[in-house]
């Protein structure tokens, strides 16, 4: 095993803007090990007084088969091709399940994994979805601190993670396919209410009407949402990957949001709510930690499950002997 | 105000069958008075040694527009022509945020709400899904003891609320429409791997061929699910609320599902778990009250809030220092 490196080296090296000591970092942030967690921690302490805050934050979702991969690999060669450096990260809710990381991140996006400016860092996993949000969000600040002011953070549209991908970023992109009837709508309604833009995907060859017809349609679907009081019409537009097309006008779109934004205030308060959430789940899962780590808990609990499930003892009842306070 | 009623008032009328003390019952439920809460949680223990195991706890959810009040319209007045004692309730993640419950559920079901072994009861609005959930608990526990042995429970497809009636059922029944393409398969994953039946609804008229086609694609999904391990392959069926076909067969196929879990052990196993899996989410709700009720910490979490807002302070940095504990 490598000797462990002091804060410093981290530091500066993340300063300098350095790959390697980067993927190092993350990986202390991904371990499980107090020791590389407490490191982790005077890293990100060490970097946050020259972390930027001109990063721009982009989360991309949508459902299997409406081509994520496909479309950050278009999006984000476009956007190295600009100057641009960009990292892709990712919270996937299917990685942990299986225990493993996605390792196709790298292979599903060829020419992006080979690009200078860009930088790919796979799901980690193994971890609940709580604690892939906390860690993906410590990995975008290293990222940032290493100069990337790009982060793009996809994740899969099924599950939570699109509302925790939600509270990390600056502006949130949710991709469709055309052919989605009413009942899709309705179903998406939830993310849709958290999207700032739609990208209808695919629009090349037989399916570039069907995509027109889709962004009208779902341009009309979100004229019934209230507004979002910050003067951003969340537009819906149509883009292909293959024929590159679309591609910029989504990166101009961004960018016309953030200036929006940073003009009238609403990014930087938006942020703060954003750190104030992380904050808040932060404390909520450190709570737990300390009341279950309590001498005798466990023994404890043990019993009380016993009897829960046994049905001699209402949740309720039980909840009341072990914190030992009157239910409120 | 009518004055408080003592405990056994509530618990002599539940065991009576009283529909009046029972919506009085379900109201202290529902109260966030300390007082009634107190008096609610000793009717409940006054009530569980009486309350049989026996019901058959149903929850019933679909996206909106497939028809789950005219399903289960159709399907209570089904049950209680068999003689059966049927409780109606809802979660309804929709009306906590207009902050109204369903006023539209007792017309929506117009048949069953003047039928005399039918008791139907909106869904409670004004807390969180977290609370409704755990209030839906405690307000079956006393249809039960009120002698109600059929319990539909039901949810508008969207967001969380499914988990959380799945997690208080014994059959969870998952309305379709025929139409819903590839797409909204893999959305509906997460809701389909819950359900213990899939019935296609409005399989009548024009609509019947679609409804079978619809009934094969499903049943074919299925099968690409991992077995459940409990001996039950979770069928497909179709049926219409207006022919009345189907409907039987789906009170058929719930009756064989309870058989076998009845058998096998697995229908205790499940409420087992259940009990134990509704302890630990009142525990933790509990155990942030209490942290959060601390004298003075509501002042200093104020002044760390205030820090994280302007950046000054990381969110782990925060969440050490009000709890005065190193972050794990």
């Amino acid at each position: 095993m490598r000797p462990r490196q002091l804060p410093s080296y981290y530091i500066d090296g993340l300063r300098a803007g350095d790959r390697l000591v980067l993927s190092r970092a993350i990986t202390l942030v991904e371990s499980q090990l107090p020791a590389d967690q407490l490191l982790a921690r005077q890293v990100m302490e060490g970097v946050l007084p020259y972390s930027p805050q001109t990063s721009v934050r982009v989360g991309i979702t949508g459902v299997p088969g409406v081509g994520k991969s496909t479309f950050i690999e278009a999006f984000g060669t476009y956007l190295t091709s600009l100057g641009n450096q960009l990292a892709v990260l990712a919270i996937d809710p299917t990685s942990q399940r299986s225990g493993g990381s996605i390792l196709g991140d790298k292979t599903r996006m060829e020419s992006l994994s080979m690009d200078p400016r860009a930088y790919i860092r796979p799901s980690p996993a193994g971890d609940s979805l709580g604690g892939v949000a906390h860690r993906t969000r410590e990995t975008m600040l290293f990222c940032e601190a290493a100069g990337f002011d790009v982060i793009l953070i996809e994740t899969v549209g099924v599950g939570q993670s699109e509302t925790l991908v939600h509270g990390m970023v600056d502006f949130f992109l949710l991709l469709m396919l055309a052919g989605a009837g009413d009942e899709l709508q309705g179903m998406k309604r939830g993310i849709m209410e958290l999207a700032d833009a739609l990208a209808i995907t695919k629009a090349d060859g037989d399916n570039a009407n069907a995509a027109n017809r889709a962004r009208v349609e779902y341009q009309n679907a979100l004229h019934l949402f209230p507004p979002t009081g910050t003067g951003w019409q969340p537009p819906v537009v149509t883009c292909s990957a293959t024929t590159g097309s679309g591609i910029a006008a989504i990166w101009t779109m961004i960018d016309q949001h953030q200036a929006l934004f940073t003009q009238t205030g609403e990014r930087v308060r938006h942020r703060q709510t954003q750190a104030l959430d992380w904050f808040r789940t932060l404390l909520r899962q450190q709570i737990e930690h300390r009341f279950f780590s309590q001498p005798g808990l466990q023994e404890q609990l043990q019993q009380l499950e016993q009897q829960v499930r046994s049905g001699t003892l209402l949740p309720t009842q039980a909840v009341e002997k072990i914190t030992q306070l009157p239910m409120t």
